[in-house]
């Protein structure tokens, strides 16, 4: 049997261990600059114990997967740099995102601004304070993931490229939070609503823009631009209702705990409109008063979970995640890559979709 | 007379007309891809409107104008851009400034959290969705900022150098704020405190970083952007110690009126430390009693004018920001710059620290 880590020619392991090496040097660079400027260390501090506290990699991974489809070889230091300026971006887009949510953790450890608000007292001002640290450190956090990528040694042309490729990443995500925070005017039983958001948020920044700056930082056409195009948006639809599935109901092989922040939240989920959709009238009725309840307990998100499970949301919810999985599958048979890359995009395709946190 | 804003050889009414037409022309663009994604038009519209609600674009004109010192004369489109960009972090700066003290305006219009919120409703939800929306309209701000700067079509060194600038201005700002919103944990009339949250938060960012980076598009080598940073120091204390005065006393034309927000935010200002330091035991008492207050009203505004008044701080304040301007002539009068460069300078120290808004 084959580890699905290690596939012929492309060891996602070792790039992992690669990306988080940049990362760790980066930020090793910012200690010492803020130690020598009497800045406090605390901010970056926050960012490395961020990104040490998990994470799937999953963008990293799939832009140095992209450079290799793409036949990239040399420039490897150079995908180095963006891979591990696209986890920074993440960094920076949880810790607001959980601002925004008033999330208590992420990552089995409280949020950023959590942390830094316990740090200071359990009062109005402490709370405000602490939203403000921890705002500021997500800023530093895409200013470093900025800072990354335009270091990243590229000759003009392909810096042009990858530069307009993540801007335009940067931009979707900020319009999906937006309409995420803000509300799209449409109903929480509405699938495609659901779906949309999913589109902004996440299918783009999660994986067809990664793909995409690896393929152009190998100097890759826009026939290979759209490839993953034509990828990514089955790809991060399953990723993101897997996510929101695990969210939930945790993984069966109980590596990831059933929670209640996206119930307590409200979140706008798929499996929440197909839950509305599908339910009685009475169980209907009930999932509406309970979820966005801030202080939605145990028996309450069970009972959420029961009605989610019995009206079939939750498979209904799985057989998205297939039919996604199964288009992932042809876009990689139409686009014939290289072995290496196509087992490695298979395998990646697999681990995001996975009951894996 | 002369007038003030035309100078032999740079016409800096006509630059400021130059940098609002980059930026409008980018942001339009910004409005066009809006509306072609279904992405909600209130985004860039709330970043223009902001732009137009006024502001000195004092970073901006002085890019413009270390450029010209520097020897600048082809590669204008460039330092317009980077001139442009530098008044968008503005406003992202202050965006999340305002969100943070959650202060009810700027420029004298809603601040853009309360502008959002007021357009959810009026409860504890509005509020923060109010937050969340400017948040992310904040860092939409940021972003294109970057990317007027990283599509400024620098040749390859200049824009290592002029990228370099940037970043570490970035990062100056965000640990100034830092600073600012999580405490020095020094006391509120330690003037080098307040002195030292001017450096990382104004002084640089305001002045030291805009005149360097205009001289690094041109190709400035060191020893010019050390003049730079001789100059920025004095004069963005001098240029903040007037901002500080401008918000608790207005200004004798009537052109800006005395207001409450830094002291009801207890801003910790090199004014509210002289005042401390100056007043007799009883007054000092009546100040830490009242600065801070989120409640505070005229009477009691009043009453702290008059003691700020009465012990000298103001008038001290006036004579540090008449020091600093003596400084920053110093400094000219070494450096020796082009005449027209000069004295455009001058003319801008002295709309820097005089009575205007």
């Amino acid at each position: 049997m084959q580890s699905t880590r290690v596939t012929r020619g492309i060891d996602l392991g070792a790039v992992r261990e690669q990306v988080d090496a940049v990362l760790e040097d980066f930020l090793a660079g910012k200690a010492r600059t803020a130690a020598g400027r009497g800045h406090p260390p605390e901010v970056v501090r926050t960012v490395r114990d961020f990104l040490a506290s998990g994470g799937k990699r999953i963008r990293a991974l799939l832009c140095v997967v992209g450079w290799h489809a793409s036949g990239g070889h040399t420039d490897r230091a150079a995908v180095l740099r963006v891979a591990a300026s696209l986890e920074l971006f993440v960094a920076f887009a949880l810790i607001h995102d959980d601002i925004m949510d008033d999330s208590a953790s992420r990552r089995g450890r409280p949020a950023v601004h959590r942390a830094m608000r316990a740090r200071l007292g359990d009062d109005e001002r402490a709370a405000r304070l602490g939203a403000g640290g921890a705002l500021l450190v997500g800023n530093l956090a895409l200013m470093w993931a900025q800072e990354l990528l335009h270091t990243a040694r590229l000759d003009t042309g392909r810096h042009r490229v990858v530069h307009g490729l993540y801007d335009a990443m940067l931009e979707e995500v900020m319009y999906g939070q937006y309409l995420d925070v803000m509300g799209t005017g449409r109903s929480a039983d509405d699938i495609e609503a659901a779906l949309e958001i999913i589109r902004y948020k996440t299918a783009t920044a999660t994986v067809e823009r990664p793909l995409q700056l690896g393929a152009a930082v190998a100097g890759a056409g826009e026939a290979t631009l759209d490839v993953f195009t034509r990828l990514g948006l089955p790809l991060g639809e399953a990723f993101q209702i897997r996510d929101d599935l695990l969210d939930v109901f945790g993984s069966p092989d109980g590596r990831c705990a059933p929670g209640l922040s996206d119930l307590r939240e409200g979140k706008r989920t798929v499996l929440l409109a197909l839950g509305l959709q599908r339910a009685d009238p009475v169980r209907r009725e009930r999932l509406r008063r309970l979820v966005g309840r801030p202080d939605l307990g145990e028996r309450e998100a069970a009972e959420v979970r029961a009605v989610l499970e019995a009206s079939g949301a939750r498979e209904h919810a799985e057989r998205m995640i297939t039919s996604r999985y199964e288009q992932v599958l042809r876009a990689l048979d139409a686009a014939a890559f290289p072995e290496a890359a196509d087992r490695a995009l298979r395998d990646l395709a697999v681990t995001a979709t996975r009951y894996t946190s």
